[in-house]
């Protein structure tokens, strides 16, 4: 019997999770094994809530434009499942909504806190006697997932924040002589300094900006860095810093946070750039200026990378691919060719494998003095900012796509999540 | 007599002074009614210290670059020319340098402070006797320049923050439903709120982000704001708020400020965005999410208007026209055509009546409530961000300019700016 696929997406969103979708729904069109793709209304909460979007109320254009849609389309949440033995009613409503709706197929597009979601789904089939098959479809700005050489979102991110420090660094350098000699630029990576990386793409020669990058990988030392800073003025006549929001003492205090929690327990930070500036200023009295690029890192479509595009509509596709296959809790993942030039295919990875684990940035990939890249690093990222993959424009904005996300018709009860 | 032309960058650097520099550059090169473009090494700055920067040893398809090059390739200052009554001294300098220089004509591509040096350099042929050729080029993100329809530079700033508004308020509707429910997005605008209404281009329909945008022009009141935020949430389900760097109380206080000022006595703003994030938390306790865009906003030539870069490369051209022509003390303008489809053409300004002179949004751009655009504004600034110009890319990465600015020979001793 022809069965139906839920896919939703999870956790923060990217530029091309939408890619994502679009390659899930797109294969699924073309199969005459898989009934319809229902997304759920704000990731996992529409299982629970019976929230289900028919995509295929959707027209073949709207959801092609998926492909170039940042954001979450059909909602995402931060929502984690506690384990079957702690809240069991909440699996058996995800049961009771899956049998419901004829749905033999999930699909989560997410980081690790997802994957272990996807995970947990999987183990249903066989504690709870419900057939499902349970694919993770990868995704996370943070670049941490671990089995895949790369995740879905990353690339596009790294991308914005080469090509946004190379920008800002000529403005800086511009200024320098008589006015800002300091620009600290916040990215994001609470735990993993990928991102932050990714700002070493934009240095060329030796003096180019960033001059500085602080990773949550190397414990922050104020005296090193505020001596870094003025060694860098007093040769390049500026300094350019480019600060994960997860930069943290020797202790693991982090040199800047909210105090905010999120959903899944994780500190939610922000303040790395001012809390640095004040630092400087104090200390050499420079004028400075800073940025948090916060969600516009992760939503500029206008600027992703074609690559990582690619890659997360493949991974959509192939999350269809395994599906048919009769693969089950598993994850298609980016494997990179051991050739000169950048190659990659799709390999899978198990879901016991991925859940929770976090894939932290290689000592190698970082300098000896711990403020920059290696040029290992730089080989490793350099492919994935590979290509532009343009939007398509309207009276100079882009144009992403509008769904009309039209829920399937109800027919349980409510469920208290 | 053919005379050289000395070129100088002024103030913030924007995505596209560098086009207006192309321009004078590639138009000078074309008449044999001048000899060199030297442009002045950190502005004004170079023609005190007699840093010329050859611009003849530069290759056509260097200079060419320029045109997609963004900040300022010469180098920009912050320095204000005192009155000529103040600081003759200086003034004298200026003269034995163009003097030393044969420089004839003097182009100073900058805002409105800029505007006034170059409307003071202007008096001296009458007042110390030396003939040059005075020719302001406009150039400001904020748009605050009097008699012209807009300012080189702000075309691309209104169309960075339309497109990261449109972009970053999918993610948080994505996110709303279980996490963040508020983005506040800081935007620069001293005095005036140009650049924050640009972000009312991102909306098309009436629950579109932006929900609130901030004006410096309109006093900000605590309790309407967060009454505003609530009933938005409560409505829509998230609240995008744009604010201007430069929003105020009614009594002039800024809503955030450093408290650093620069050389023109300007108080450096920044910060407004955690701020207000701080007052919905404390209030509502939603939880936020914010970014500052700062230097990325006016740097970033990859997003850049087609139509901001043209009128950039336009004003460079039409200063040469205009020495040529034996114009003097003035300023070419954008003139808007009072057609339907939008056309402009080049006019000219006095600088005598552009200098020190801010142009704030008019009332009837912001609409009634104060937190909005009207169709009157929109129509105003549709145009300015019409066309996308995408630089080249190698691996990934935009390739900008490097000049090799070679300076030239110094003639004269020291002097002590």
């Amino acid at each position: 019997m022809v069965k139906n696929i839920f896919y939703a997406q999870s956790g923060g969103v990217t530029a091309v999770i939408n890619a994502s979708a679009c390659g899930v729904i797109e294969s699924a069109r073309t199969s005459r094994k898989i009934g319809k793709v229902f997304a759920g209304k704000n990731g996992i909460l529409g299982a629970l809530r019976e929230e289900l979007i028919d995509t295929s109320r959707e027209t073949r254009s709207a959801i092609a434009a998926l492909r170039y849609t940042p954001a979450g389309a059909f909602g995402s949440c931060r929502y984690k499942l506690k384990s079957i033995d702690e809240n069991r009613a909440e699996y058996e409503r995800l049961i009771d909504v899956f049998r419901a709706h004829n749905i033999g197929y999930f699909f989560y597009n997410g980081g690790g806190d997802s994957q272990d979601t996807a995970h947990k789904v999987s183990q249903l089939s066989e504690t709870m006697e419900y057939p499902i098959t349970c694919i993770g479809i990868p995704k996370t700005v943070d670049n941490d997932l671990p089995l895949t050489d790369c995740s879905p979102g990353f690339g596009s991110v790294a991308k914005y924040v080469a090509v946004s420090t190379r920008e800002a660094g000529l403005d800086v350098a511009s200024m320098a002589e008589s006015s800002t000699k300091i620009f600290v630029l916040e990215v994001m990576g609470r735990h993993a300094g990928w991102i932050a990386s990714a700002a070493g793409l934009a240095k060329e020669e030796k003096n180019d900006p960033p001059h500085i990058i602080l990773f949550p990988e190397i414990a922050f030392d104020t005296v090193r860095f505020l001596a870094r800073v003025k060694a860098t003025v007093n040769k390049a006549g500026y300094c350019v810093i480019v600060a994960s929001e997860g930069a943290q003492y020797a202790d693991g205090t982090f040199v800047a946070g909210t105090g905010q929690k999120d959903a899944f327990g994780h500190t939610q930070l922000g303040g790395v750039a001012p809390t640095l500036v004040e630092m400087i200023r104090e200390s050499h009295g420079y004028k400075c200026h800073w940025a948090v690029a916060d969600y516009l890192q992760r939503s500029a479509r206008h600027i992703a990378s074609a690559t990582d595009v690619e890659q997360a509509y493949a991974m959509g596709r192939a999350a269809v691919e395994f599906a048919l296959a009769g693969k089950n809790a598993v994850m298609p993942t980016i494997v990179r060719s051991r050739t000169k030039s950048y190659r990659w295919s799709v390999g899978e990875a198990a879901l016991s494998n991925v859940a929770n684990v976090e894939k932290k940035l290689p000592r190698n990939y970082i300098s000896p003095d711990g403020f920059g890249i290696t040029l290992r690093c730089r080989q490793y990222l350099a492919p994935l900012i590979t290509g532009e993959d343009y939007p398509p424009y309207k009276n100079g904005m882009p144009q992403y796509a509008r769904l009309k996300n039209v829920l399937v018709k109800k027919k349980l009860k409510g469920f208290a999540d």
